[in-house]
């Protein structure tokens, strides 16, 4: 099967390309490398040193045979798009390429607008873009389980049957996103969700948990295939985060109480779904979501797991919450239509965490301690504009 | 009570700003002129002739003895917005000054993207300016009857008391919106309801029916008080749209088989409401929503209300349609608490058409027939880019 997969520089996107590629499809990839960019912006960097697209693009073909096309690109613009759909005709598009950070998105009113921006017109460009060449190609879409919020009854995969005053319909799953970022996916679920109405595309929706572990059967087999690996406040996701604490020493940083709960999964696991979802199309028309995780912990059980199997002493500190959040919620996910598609969960363990441990271990002198806690605050709007406007009022 | 009205110079923005003054409070207008900017792109334009918004102040000043505060800027623009707000310090503001025509957002991938960006970035710098200067300003924002699409359960004021598996809890009631104009409506009550729960704005969306009607008490007053209405393709609204059809003795396009039913109110209703809203505070934190419209009727029932109220002869032609629609659905809306807040409804009746069908008379010279029938199509996607990029396909 061709397939395109579209911010295939980040974390999951490259690992994807190279587990798809190595399935037998033909692959090509796209990036613009704006995640390499936040790096520079906010003066962190991954802890696993990465290697250029050029030298990843090179090492994938000596270890596989095989040659990915590549395309540079920002899908903001959208000739850019048009022009790479139309070369490569694939049959499905794996889009990655979206600001995905929920910190980042709330560091400000101009990276909130840039999130929302970036993320929702690239989206349309991709949508469009299909709508113009090909209908038939099937769009397989990152979107996160932080869409959903906590409600208080189960999470579906992104319909729910409504009974109310004694009729009934299938509806869109009601959000509540708890970012500016997560309100972007679901802003792209609503366009979405329309263009399968209107143009008859096939769209799967991934709504996916949090991405834990380090590296793929793939990634392993060369240095210079290693995927990223982020911990600090801004990009770090949590139980990353954790390990490269407890490897430092430095106290396990639960936001608030640790009662909320989230869904999980592991990185080889995050492969396999999208491998899975493209080999497995969804209809004409269909908008599908899937539940993508295979785990709930609450951040005081990841603590507690981390503390238990790390070999060394660590303490963990329940720190001001810089995002608003619920406490002590319900919080129970429907995710078995992946796994009623093949995929054998891959469940958090000392052996994995053992692993992960061990490469923080050797790159552990490329932390900067300093980038380690939350810096953005949900509650505060940090414009700079408010003081120049206050200032200048009459 | 201090209310800045954005989209000032609009069809709903200019009587209401005047209804609000004319009701005692302290109004400040804003405008783009966005909405003028669409005529001289589509080639039409009002068929009551507009004044300059520097006429329409200096009327209004001479026939009520208020000035009202003029800011001319772009939402897009965070430190126009900023200024303004710091500026003027309203008590709540009303937003319109948002894209507002499916089909303009339906022509082609270009538009779609601008309805997007400008709708949503306006709204979030909005938000944004509250979120500094004061989280204690009430925002009052035009939603869309639209945005909830033809469910098959009644439609609620924009939550939804969810019963399942057991469990129960109170949801954004799910959308289901028809054009990419209508998606924006629900990215902003996305943005909108964060908002509330992350910096406890005060919002309150008026998901508005269809408006239909010519003027108001004090739009009446001064022909320089007149607001602008449409009949053309893009941008008439549907009853509207039938008036002056029927006026010109051209048939009333009915798209497809009329059986579409929605939400109408007619122009001095809408005003009220937006009186109504403002004088009625959001709490602190609380995203509030009403259904603003007064009675539903389908394609087909308009078009007869109209043939029958016009004195001279009146035909029907049911046209393909350009919209991607469900026919013979089920459409019961719940919309008590404008009510609740005093609201008396104007409902449709022979008098007030015989009242439209006489300032269509007088200005019928104005219409330019070729503008009327609908151009642009939902399932289509109008790309300039998709011959290019094919042309250069390798």
């Amino acid at each position: 099967m061709r397939i395109l997969v579209l911010g295939a520089d980040g974390y999951l996107g490259w690992p994807t390309a190279i587990h798809l590629s190595a399935a037998g499809h033909e692959v090509a990839v796209s990036d613009n490398f704006a995640r390499r960019g936040y790096d520079v912006e906010m003066g962190v960097d991954s802890l696993v040193p990465i290697s250029s697209m050029d030298e990843r693009l090179a090492a994938w073909t000596e270890v596989s045979g095989k040659t990915l096309p590549w395309y540079e690109g920002d899908l903001i613009d959208p000739k850019f798009v048009h022009e790479m759909v139309a070369d490569f005709r694939p049959e499905a598009i794996v889009h990655y390429a979206e600001q995905r950070a929920a910190p980042y998105s709330m560091i400000d009113q101009a990276h909130a607008i840039y999130t929302q921006t970036n993320n929702v017109v690239g989206n349309l460009n991709v949508m469009y873009a299909i709508g113009d060449i090909d209908r038939d190609i099937h769009l397989v879409k990152l979107g996160t389980m932080g869409e959903y919020g906590q409600p208080n009854i189960d999470i579906e995969e992104g319909w729910l049957e409504v009974e109310h005053k004694g009729r009934t319909d299938r509806m869109i799953y009601p959000k509540r996103p708890g970012s500016f970022y997560h309100c972007t996916k679901v802003h792209d679920s609503t366009n979405l969700e329309f263009g399968c109405r209107i143009w008859g595309l096939r769209v799967t929706d991934l709504n996916q948990g949090v991405v834990y572990g380090i590296d793929t059967e793939h990634t392993k087999l060369d240095d210079r295939l290693a995927t990223r690996f982020d911990y600090d406040g801004v990009f770090g996701t949590v139980l990353n985060r954790f390990v490269v604490q407890a490897v430092l020493g430095h106290p396990l940083t639960v936001y608030g109480n640790g009662s909320q709960t989230r869904g999980y999964l592991n990185i080889v696991d995050t492969v396999e779904c999208l491998r899975l979802a493209c080999e497995n199309p969804a209809d004409r028309g269909e908008f599908r979501v899937f539940n993508q995780m295979t785990e709930t912990f609450s951040l005081n059980q990841l603590a507690e797991t981390i503390a238990h199997a790390y070999h060394g002493d660590v303490t963990i500190d329940h720190v001001e919450n810089p995002r608003v959040e619920i406490y002590d919620h319900y919080y129970k996910v429907v995710h078995t239509a992946l796994e009623g598609l093949g995929l054998s969960p891959t469940l958090l363990s000392d052996t994995l965490i053992d692993h992960v441990f061990d490469v923080v271990e050797r790159y552990k002198d490329r932390v900067d301690q300093s980038a380690i806690m939350p810096t953005v605050r949900w509650a505060d709007t940090h414009s700079e504009l408010v003081s120049a406007a206050l200032a200048g009022k009459k």
